[in-house]
């Protein structure tokens, strides 16, 4: 199974667990199109008490003592892995990392035995990161405990998701994205961000533009005249000052030079020229509008690093962020695992 | 000194301190030949009690409170090196993780110079798997503290043995293996599994079975004439179906591809087809016949994905035992160690 | 920037913060420059406080609970990071540890965007090893915790020549280098320990000197003429017999193959026979004298094994001297830090 041949779809909305109600019934978060609204902003609330937890001089929780949460990398982070690592410790868990360098997944070993291998060494929590879309869903099938979906693929990374909300419902007035505009852009068609993004800012009521180069957008078009959720509109265009004018927020996508085939784009600076966020481009938005990545950046393809460190930039923020929102997914999977 | 070079064969029993008593001499475990019979109970019997601290809510004991416990992995690894840091975390050990990549192992320093750093840093346990055979004896040789040995070339892997030992014990009708038919089935010759276990399962008085391609099994016709210990039977055979018929356990070994050197085996399939560990083929053994393999599989190779898979499989089951078992050999080697 | 473009020469001498008080201002550590011999003195005392709990049956202080301490290496070690973290985790630290290999440092992010992430992850503390002379400073500037310098490409190694002196003070009668004869042999030319141990040697009085071949000296004549601090001498030879005559302390520096451009010396073995320290050319100096190595050594190159395992060698106390002494740092740093 390659890289490019499990490309999941975003599934259809979540389905009788839906409507009014925040409680948690989710042992796994593999994407956020499986949360309701309602169980969306029990993230938030929870992770707004995480926040102060994380704020102490001394940050640390009894929420998840004794509970072995392993952290099972295919793919290279710092930002992810670290996060999920300093979290699970503020919840006193028992992390153990695991990489593929250094493991016996070197030696071929199956996905599903050493999911198996690492349950029967004690796992309750399995963070995955893998290059394969859909890999999360397939071991949550067969998991005793929670998987929690570290990024899988271009399909989905549902706790950047829910840290970008978090980040930009703070910054909002009133906390709400009702109406707002909230441009994605960049290489859309291989973010698994933008993918999760789609989902819970729609839900949140904002107005969800996503803009990069033609090549780059292939099927958004149609998931936009269906809907997210087969409801929830958003506009999808190559016409980035369009996209970018009156703005209230905009993240700039990683262009994943590494996935990309030959053929999709001219070149990197022509990418850079066309479609990076720069101080010029970011003056059609509206005033304050907030600058957000979730990195690692390429700093002067696609944002210029004035942006990047600028005064509306919050991508420190969303990084600073993701502890505590991580808190909240573990502690509420954890919990139904348990209960 | 290359992997091959220095194969370490099995050395003779265990010497004056043999007979009678469970009472645990060893500051280092290095092979399962040291071990008197009453001190493989002695380890058994504590993983009993450590089994029941691992399925508490909280898995601690103080054991190892302030003891400084190293992995230092040459080989690469996710159960065996996951295990024994779950394990020594278990113990309240302070844990810390040395890999080849990513450590000046890279720079040339020799395993002595590596291990007087190690012990200056204040490691007290040592743990080492290492792809030369004989390496963890050259370190026992002048290391204070305790040495376990978790895997070295073709030697000896005593933590898997002991393992193995505790997983068949709980399955066997009575929890003993006299007379009880046990086949180590695949690459004997290159594994560190295989001599290992020969040494606990005669000694539990199993029927010790070892079978593969006569290529596998050169040199030990020799040790089944001389007997285990100079004493203890086992039979050696490339006649799988002789081998299988009425076998009450089956341990399946890795097909060790990345050393077998050229000629060996005709091919994978070949193998496969001939040895592989198949529904059909356990049909010829005793019902209920255990199905054992230490892992990482190659699935369809040396085992059927049913077979592994199957309600006769213990596999799943062995490596949670690693960890009870581990926590019972840590806590045994450091109590000598520290007294 | 290349490793070799950004070399920074050492500075000035440490400023108005000077003179006679010990009290300790630095919320960083980046070289020894910076420090004035009473805040080296203080090292020296806190690190004799901090061998009291490292000899504990339980080595633990809550100097740290709940700082986020995080090592970050771009360079491969194993000593000074698991010293580090031993350290750390001594003075209850929440320790995490980041490396160039499996982390997005690998997707090109740059160095200012990895402190900006790892400080937004809760680090208060940032241990960094790094190829590029000068990295620590770069990220110094705008991190809002301590930099530790654990190594920068030619340039500084703080805490190794802060351990190597507490060494030498305990070995030397009456605990003062004043007056005593140090030599520092080797490729001193790409040496950071020689640099660092540099400015703490001839602030203790010691009368240093350097010596290695003409080619792996270059600019330290000048450096020698201006003084150290521009004061303080030392002498510079190619004479290694002058130098090593009436030695009381001998410090072997590694040959750092991996970055010596083709050239700068004849070959591995004639820098052996020239310049490696053997018995031989230890009897000239005096009885006792003391024998030193950073680590990691390359035995029977800049040192014969029978001189680096021999009744004079300080080597493995030198390590097991790191620990005490950069829990001295952390604390002494992260306590400027939290005020």
């Amino acid at each position: 199974m390659s890289a490019e041949q499990a490309v999941v779809e975003p599934a259809g909305p979540a389905g009788p667990a839906d409507t009014k109600t925040g409680a948690w019934p989710h042992r796994h978060l593999l994407d956020t199109d499986a949360l309701t609204w309602p169980q969306v902003e029990r993230v938030m609330d929870l992770a707004d008490e995480m926040r102060e937890i994380v704020e102490r001089r001394r940050p640390r929780s009894d929420a998840l003592k004794g509970v072995g949460v392993t952290n099972l990398f295919y793919e290279a982070s710092t930002r992810t892995r670290v996060s999920f690592e300093v979290a699970a410790k503020h919840l006193s868990a028992d992390v153990v990392n695991v990489s593929a360098g250094g493991s016996s997944i070197e030696k071929g070993e199956s996905l599903l035995d050493t999911m198996r291998t690492l349950e029967a060494l004690g796992a309750r929590v399995l963070v995955i990161r893998h290059a394969v879309s859909g890999a999360p869903y397939l071991v949550a099938r067969e998991f005793r405990g929670s998987v929690i979906n570290a990024g899988d693929g271009r399909h989905a990374h549902p706790t950047q998701a829910l840290l970008d909300l978090y980040t930009l419902r703070r910054h909002m007035p009133g906390g709400s994205l009702e109406g707002r505009k909230v441009v994605i852009l960049g290489d859309v068609l291989h973010s698994r961000v933008a993918r999760s993004n789609l989902w819970t800012l729609t839900a949140a009521g904002a107005d969800v533009w996503v803009c990069g180069p033609a090549t780059l957008l292939r099927g958004f078009e149609a998931w936009a005249a269906a809907g997210v959720g087969g409801a929830r509109q958003f506009t999808v265009t190559s016409d980035v000052t369009a996209a970018l004018r009156d703005a209230d927020a905009v993240m700039a996508l990683r262009l994943q030079q590494e996935r990309m085939a030959a053929g999709l784009l001219p070149s990197v600076h022509e990418y850079a020229a066309r479609f990076g966020l720069t101080t010029e481009r970011l003056s059609l938005a509206a005033p304050g509008c907030l600058v957000m990545h979730p990195g690692p950046m390429n700093e002067g393809v696609e944002i210029a690093p004035d942006v990047a460190n600028g005064p509306r930039s919050l991508i420190t923020e969303q990084v600073a962020h993701g502890v505590p929102v991580r808190m909240a997914v573990l502690a509420l999977c954890a919990g139904v695992a348990a209960g």
